[in-house]
């Protein structure tokens, strides 16, 4: 593991150390936590929200020696953008916040009961997981909405932010954490990892101290966790997304989807990165589409079949490699290729996909529902936009990541996806014969 | 890691050559079985049980070449009869391949969906988990079971039995795949490892091949599978399981429930380890508690102030060490202490039980709620015996093993557990804005 081999065995020995004893304060936090009503936890919530806003001075401040650290090691403006804080992004976070408030406690809901032919009573009821480590990158407002769902689901939080935001989080932090003490939780509930790479190595290797780890950010980092991790790891986030134009599509509708799939954000991980045409449409949809593409100067990949399309109508493209349509671009760039029928652009996506969201256009019944029914992903959407798959546009209020593999949650996760369960059993007596 | 050191390169990489082509094999098993129906994997079900009567002979006869090599190997007579196969028990395990046929199946089932306000339909439904690797030790029961509730809950399962059970097995999974096959299901639904230990580290690092991997068995089976793993891991059944009788006990219940739940078998997860006992009835209690266990041959580890009563009834016993508090003795033997309160109790248990079951006696309602809200384990029982948990127990019909880590599932699991979400999203052209 790449991490491992980066710290030498006396800093990882330390970090180590010092990783565990934070992982025990939030054993004992998560035990507070556990036992904090919703009243508690909401009004937590409100005050972490306001010390946001009342920091915002020294946030602002913290967040410009970040950028300015970031543009000496030559950060590109993308990236200083994305980091960048101002009083009016710091009242949208606490706004996030506060949103929070509204959504119900998952924590204590019956999932399922009955009582036993012999008189007992059982049933299963939501818990919180404990502690959960959360590992991200870039932007700092993750940190804040990190620390908000893990209070509102009763979970000791320790979060792992990119170095790049190594300030603003340190205050960020600072600022809930003292909203918290004053509101009577504790502290601890929300901690910082401020240590080099090796405490990423001790975090996902803390084995009974961490319940749950969840990378948030590119390819590197989670391959990083998931394949060092010893504790549960939820992964997330990668989304080499496909939109599929069936032979029956509404080939207007097609173009709106595909448009918006891949355009409306480049950079997230639910816009699209290849565009799959059935044989049979590709002559009448594709130079549409891809003089569309052109005119928004994104860069195409194309198959054998695709670049004779685009050959005749004059289109710049490069032949599209194995690789490309293994690429997430994240960037105004796709993948297109031709196919032979539904099951031939469902073969693909599941060979190449990673099974986050498959879009299929088609007004024909028996293809929509072979699409759904085939392909391996988080999210299958039948004549809708790939940008879509979002916690908030589900309705969840939050998310903090999107599960892109199948254990314990998959797609979109929200505050029920951050708890786990217990049975509790209440008899009389009863002893088994 | 244990397994990766013991096994030469050359047959690692063969072996990883080997697994990922079952692996392979296995995922096209898994895409016909998530399209067939509850009436196609019912009828395979029937057959499959059939197939183990019709086969009984030969399975009788694989299962004494096991015994055979067994007893010459030194295998006690504890461990031979858990693995030796009569007609008799063919038929017992024949009859809990039908039992699945009743269960619902699980796939399919919407868990939850609405209309977003722009019309686009969201749904979350059940589907396969996909491919499941089972790694498992001794009874060779548990290969039948594997099989019909993966097959029910449409998921090709690759087993990975105990070396002690091989030709058993071997005629047991021959006879199940001749079954599905003539019932037009994938024979390689169900598929068998044979190789040497290094097909267990093959299996547990098929990232992309394999969905999930569950090791049922020993402490050292699961830390083997757990540590070694890049693929989803569900831990299962290692018991330190506790009763705690509190200073407000029934004591002739609080009795009756320590001795069905440490020896109504003492060899299964879910029986008792540690007894603890409040102070102010350890007087009262533990005389006649720790005579029944004297007069049941039961080992004694018992604390210094449980050490007083025992020394002041005559009864014979040996000190508690640190190390106590931790086995799970899985015998006629049992760690013994007293405590100063219901909150000590929980301590005691939060920082030595695996998290499995834990139990109070108690008429105290206070007591018996924060027992409850504060004791961290898939199982909390009041007034009842750890001997309740157990999937049949609770009216699954059927258990692949019972979780004690806290993702995805905790406590027994059965069919619904094998399973994972997909969300399908409906539209009309839905695009976001």
């Amino acid at each position: 593991m790449t991490v491992l081999t980066q710290a030498p065995e006396g800093a990882q020995q330390e970090s180590v150390r010092r990783v565990h004893e934070v992982a025990r304060r939030a054993q004992l936090a998560a035990g507070d936590l556990a036992l904090a009503t919703r009243a508690d936890k909401d009004a937590a919530l409100a005050a972490m929200a306001q010390a946001l806003v009342d920091h915002a001075d020294e946030i602002v401040a913290a967040n410009a020696a970040d950028l300015e650290r970031g543009r000496a090691d030559g950060m590109n403006t993308g990236l200083q953008d994305r980091l960048r804080l101002t009083p009016q992004r710091i009242a949208q976070i606490a706004d996030a916040v506060r949103e929070v408030i509204a959504l119900p406690d998952p924590t204590g809901e019956v999932l399922r009961g009955s009582t036993l032919p012999n008189g007992l009573q059982i049933r299963q009821i939501r818990v919180p997981m404990g502690v959960i480590g959360m590992i991200y990158e870039s932007r700092p407002n993750v940190t804040a909405d990190a620390a908000a769902l893990g209070v509102k689901s009763g979970n000791a939080m320790i979060l792992r932010g990119g170095s790049a935001a190594a300030l603003s989080n340190a205050v960020i932090v600072a600022a809930l954490r003292s909203a918290l003490a004053e509101h009577g939780l504790p502290a601890d509930s929300v901690q910082l990892l401020d240590g080099g790479r090796e405490d990423v190595t001790s975090l996902i290797t803390a084995r009974g101290l961490v319940d749950l780890v969840i990378p948030r950010g590119g390819a590197g980092l989670i391959q990083t966790v998931v394949l060092g991790a010893t504790v549960p790891v939820i992964e997330t986030g990668i989304g080499n997304v496909h939109v599929y134009v069936d032979s029956a599509a509404d080939l207007v509708m097609a173009r709106d989807i595909v448009i918006n799939s891949k355009l409306r954000r480049t950079s997230v991980c639910n816009a699209a990165e290849t565009l799959l045409v059935h044989r049979e449409v590709a002559a009448t949809f594709l130079p549409t589409m891809l003089g569309d593409f052109a005119a928004r100067q994104v860069r195409l990949h194309l198959d054998e079949r695709a670049g004779v399309v685009a050959h005749d109508t004059g289109v710049g493209f490069e032949p599209a490699t194995a690789a490309d349509w293994a690429t997430e671009y994240l960037d105004a760039e796709i993948a297109v290729g031709v196919v032979d029928s539904v099951d031939a652009a469902i073969d693909h996506i599941n060979a190449n996909g990673s099974r986050h969201t498959e879009v299929i256009v088609t007004e024909n019944r028996a293809a929509a529902r072979r699409f759904v029914a085939r392909v391996d992903a988080a999210v299958v959407a039948v004549n809708a936009s790939s940008a879509f798959t979002d916690g908030g546009q589900f309705g969840m209020g939050a998310e903090i990541g999107i599960s892109t593999q199948k254990l314990h949650a998959r797609g979109p996760m929200a505050l029920p996806e951050l708890t786990s369960t217990k049975w509790v059993l209440e008899g009389d007596g009863q002893i088994r014969s």
